[in-house]
């Protein structure tokens, strides 16, 4: 028996996703939250290792009971999972979604794609409400500096050796990933969102891809370059990490799509 | 020489705008932090004293020297406060305008009006980035329910003695107001926005409104009663006080407007 949950996180107060001892992550919370609910250890997998600070809309979980043999049992019908699961887990963890899914489900080796947001405050006014949220970068992007993103984030599309855009950090060998979907607008007067679409993300990806974009916009880094940034295969070729607290993981799909539910 | 200022602020963390000992209050850091900025004594006086938990965008406060006659000088052109202040306040509070006024200019005195929004997310689903910042009221509002809701909003419009909808333990002997605008609207799939525009307000006036506004969704109260309700002049004849968490003030109104500038 397994549950694939939908599930909206603020990032703020967690040392990202994955567990680790002695930090608060949103693993860790989940795995003490719903095994209690259940009354037996459960696993929980996720779609992805969200860095500290990294929020989430639609990050995709599955649960599973650690020891079926011991009489462990996911009684709750699917759909009603998320009403009951969001009266015991914190409140800066939502379940939007629920549904019973194959025992051979694995949210993340299954994913054909995901999606990221990264969103960017460019005035020099800061919003209180969005304090931890939104990265504040102060300084205005113009409107043909904008498009110079767009023109720079097109070289990034499609297959390619991303070395330049990983973390010197990252243990991953293979560092080819496919961009299918890579777009920068301004959503209103004061914010800039970056969306990328992607087989699969490297150690702070679209953090570098951020700053690196950025980069373009100050003109200290040519659209017309980036064919050779990537070509280098070396991190220090791109641009600066863009800070956790504006990234969004905004979708993961599916050959064979959860079919999520809510009563 | 006074300079009036337009603010943001996030509530959550706030025992309300007004100075109290032991509190951590929005005037408190104002006068602490400005103070120190310009290195003598400033009062800070405010268009409003929102409640513990209340939020503002679009506040209006006044900074003047204490004692002018200690050499005080506010030597910032008004247009610059925004961006020196922000630098010197708690990242719950934003500076987002700011102008020389005339000496007698008072925030709460020369208002004219105020508007007030309150913000009820009526899905079962939390979003955990709107915790503290929205009522999570969980029980969907149909599209009756919103016109009944704006049948009964409509009998408080005009001027009334509103006693029925101010807390008991308000000390105003004049309890008379005109309400100008009032409105219940849907925002999106998961947000009821209620908007108040008066001359002026009631404690727990716009709280003690929208309770009983829900209970006009509920069928609890029939729109029809409003006018009776406000006869009474009795706090117990309307609904509940809805909590503070999804208040905003969101307006305020003079003869004479600040000529707010941001560089």
């Amino acid at each position: 028996m397994k549950y694939a949950v939908k599930l909206m996180y603020d990032g703020r107060r967690f040392s990202g996703f994955q567990v680790q001892p002695d930090s608060r992550t949103v693993q860790g919370e989940l795995t003490e939250r719903i095994s209690d609910f259940f009354g037996c250890e459960c696993n929980i997998t996720g779609c992805s290792r969200t860095d500290a600070g990294v929020h989430a809309r639609g990050f995709v979980a599955a649960i599973s009971p650690k020891y079926e043999s011991d009489g462990c049992r996911l009684t709750v019908p699917g759909e009603k999972l998320p009403r009951a699961l969001n009266i015991v887990l914190p409140d800066d963890i939502s379940v939007i979604g629920g549904c019973v899914v194959d025992d051979d489900f694995h949210p993340r080796y299954d994913a054909v794609w995901k999606k990221y947001t990264y969103i960017i405050n460019d005035t020099p006014v800061i919003d209180p409400f969005e304090n931890g949220l939104v990265y504040n970068y102060r300084s205005p992007i113009d409107d043909s500096s904008l498009e110079m993103m767009n023109v720079a984030a097109s070289y990034l599309k499609g297959k390619h050796d991303f070395s330049s855009f990983s973390s010197v950090r990252s243990s991953v060998e293979n560092k080819v990933r496919t961009i299918y979907d890579i777009s920068v607008t301004r959503d209103d007067k004061s914010h800039v969102r970056i969306i990328v679409k992607a087989d699969g993300f490297l150690y702070n990806m679209v953090r570098i891809i951020t700053g690196t974009l950025l980069e373009v916009s100050q003109g200290k880094i040519s659209p017309e370059m980036i064919p050779e940034i990537i070509a280098e295969e070396d991190r220090n070729s791109a641009g600066f990490t863009a800070p956790a607290e504006g990234l969004y993981l905004t979708g993961v799909g599916y050959t064979k799509e959860p079919d999520f539910r809510i009563v």
